[in-house]
């Protein structure tokens, strides 16, 4: 347990002011996980809205408290809209989410990615460590900057990216790490590796950053808040599934469940959280 | 219990009509809900069908019993899909019920719906109170008549948009308030808060909508039926997730399963209506 | 129990190789079951990708084992998608599943199948047995012969449709067919009605045909195999969810379960197979 502020009750008490403020969280994200994702966000106590229309993505920003972009089916159409809500939550000042799905996996995908950030850096991205490395070097490339992602793990992508774009940058994984541009670090070591087994997970991930950020004023502890509660609800829910003889289908009713359900003796006790900042 | 012929012995006939007829009913709808819509309409005994290309929608709105169209992720490619729905189903007279999901939420929202309801008049709209309000107002505004929308609760903003488009209007929430032109208003009680932290229960009470017109020509008594047996199923099911120290993942399932799996008896003894018609 | 090769054993070692190898399966599928089906294939072991835009299509199908096309809600940039998906995976030589929803529904549909099968014939298609009717009488056209499709049953026309394309055909119902152009047969009489009151359970067993496909080089044994599975999952999940006194809403749950946790013996005790080959 760390002696910083970092702890298991400022987390908690992240959580307590997402269910008491239930942020509006517009999302733009993928066809495949926006259901579970709306869910997620319902179940920890924050509103979703889902709109993607040109036409109305900048009023639907104006009165969201945070933003979640998300390129896991992206098509053009969808990346400019993107940018444009984009632009116009930094206008705003409200925190904005960037799930790169698939960084690195098509020339198209990693263009999309560089445009997108080259039109305004999100405050926080989250994504695997492929995903992170593939973005880091993307940066390098947009911001003519050689530089070692081809070789650094994600942890020194991670942080080179963070200080690049002045971003929390969020590796998640069997243990998630969270960094800052100005070099905090916090290293989660809850979850279970099943969650990878239930699409949308990792996307919730964001969706539910979004929330933390939207209540959070200092994007690293959201960020690290909204994982932390994931994972531990994670854990648990996998051990509740293997209890009943159960699999990867009863899993996402528990994960919701548990996003719902977390109380802070569960979460207190359970947290597993390493932090240097 | 009302002494009218809108009693738990009538609704439960539609009920049966729906499981014995199996409508098809053609959605145009969101993004989010595609899924639990198509599983809501399975389990009470309808057929669904989702296509939205304009190359299609006449011809599939040909085969079906009904239309649904629900405005949660529009574009604009979609709306004007809508409209040929709309308006083909108007010719062959088959049963139109619109959910201005967000209705008020952005201008280019308000805009297609407006658009929407010039194209030809849905025979029934579905939404929550502040959704109703704000269509009621647009209706004004498009139809020239600077009404009382503003100023008006829910419920006369309900009855007066029911009088403008000659059409059946709920309200839904913790009581669901169904009012058609003719003055005929039904008041229902049953239902349970956690319904609305399933994203999409709202939409599927529409198809459920959808799909009761599709058998009773009566489009208000269709309505209260269709809202009847959701709010029956739904405070059902909540009871059950409860009583299983589950959340709101599970109350998914149980709706599903109660849609499927409701009895008369269950049904009659539980039904908290009044009418006044 | 066949006497031939394809018999329980065998089918059973293509699920162990798809829980070993993981491929990955490219879907262009449609907007309703894309969560049920990536969670689908996720169980059983694959890795889904859902990926449509044309400018990405040609470099995922560049590093996926297999590509599954349905086209649920199509609409025209998808359908021009899915062409230049199918001709690059024929290209690169790995198995592509065509699932014809709705075909015969409507016009657009049906052309939308003529122009996909004109672009490059899929090695597999699954579909009901009006699907597989409808495709056999587009195919027909579509290759100049005037063919009994519209007066033979829906094995003639699988089988016809099989010689046609070159192609293996699977028709799915209360038992599932599968021939192929050499005039293989295998019946299968696993499944439960129920499966087809949850949506995307069509759809989700052409999306394991494409991850069995991936693995077991010949695509007859391949369809067999991924379809054995599912009839033998889905009987065991009814019996499960009946068991519990649940519903169709649960069905999905367990369903996704069994696809994980089946194991050998309970594979071979119930598997239903009679083989002409």
């Amino acid at each position: 347990m760390s002696s910083t502020p970092l702890d298991a009750r400022a987390l908690w008490a992240d959580l307590q002011a997402v269910r008491e403020h239930a942020p509006l969280v517009h999302s733009i994200t993928n066809l495949v996980v926006m259901n579970f994702n709306a869910n997620a966000l319902l179940a920890v106590g924050a509103a979703p809205v889902m709109a993607h229309a040109h036409e109305e993505v900048r009023d639907m920003v104006g009165i969201a408290q945070a933003l979640v972009l998300n390129i896991g089916t992206l098509e053009p159409a969808w990346i400019s809209a993107m940018q444009v809500a984009l632009l116009a939550a930094r206008a705003r000042g409200i925190p904005v989410v960037l799930d790169p799905v698939g960084a690195g996996a098509t020339p198209y995908r990693n263009a999309a990615l560089a445009e997108l950030i080259r039109a305004g850096a999100p405050g926080i991205l989250r994504g695997n460590a492929s995903e992170i490395m593939s973005v880091a070097g993307l940066a390098a490339v947009t911001r003519g900057v050689d530089s070692a992602a081809s070789t650094a793990d994600a942890a020194d992508a991670a942080a080179a990216l963070a200080r690049q774009l002045g971003a929390v940058v969020c590796v998640s994984g069997a243990d998630d790490l969270i960094v800052d541009a100005a070099g905090r670090r916090a290293v989660l070591s809850n979850g279970h590796p099943w969650m990878t087994r239930v699409t949308g997970v990792g996307c919730s991930a964001s969706a539910l950053v979004g929330a933390f950020a939207a209540v959070q004023p200092d994007p690293w502890r959201a960020t690290v808040a909204a994982m932390a509660v994931l994972g531990v609800v994670g854990e648990m829910a996998v051990e509740r599934v293997k209890a009943a003889g159960a699999g990867v289908g009863r899993l996402q009713i528990e994960l919701l469940d548990g996003l719902q359900l977390l109380d802070e003796a569960s979460f207190t006790a359970r947290l597993r959280l390493a932090v240097d900042a």
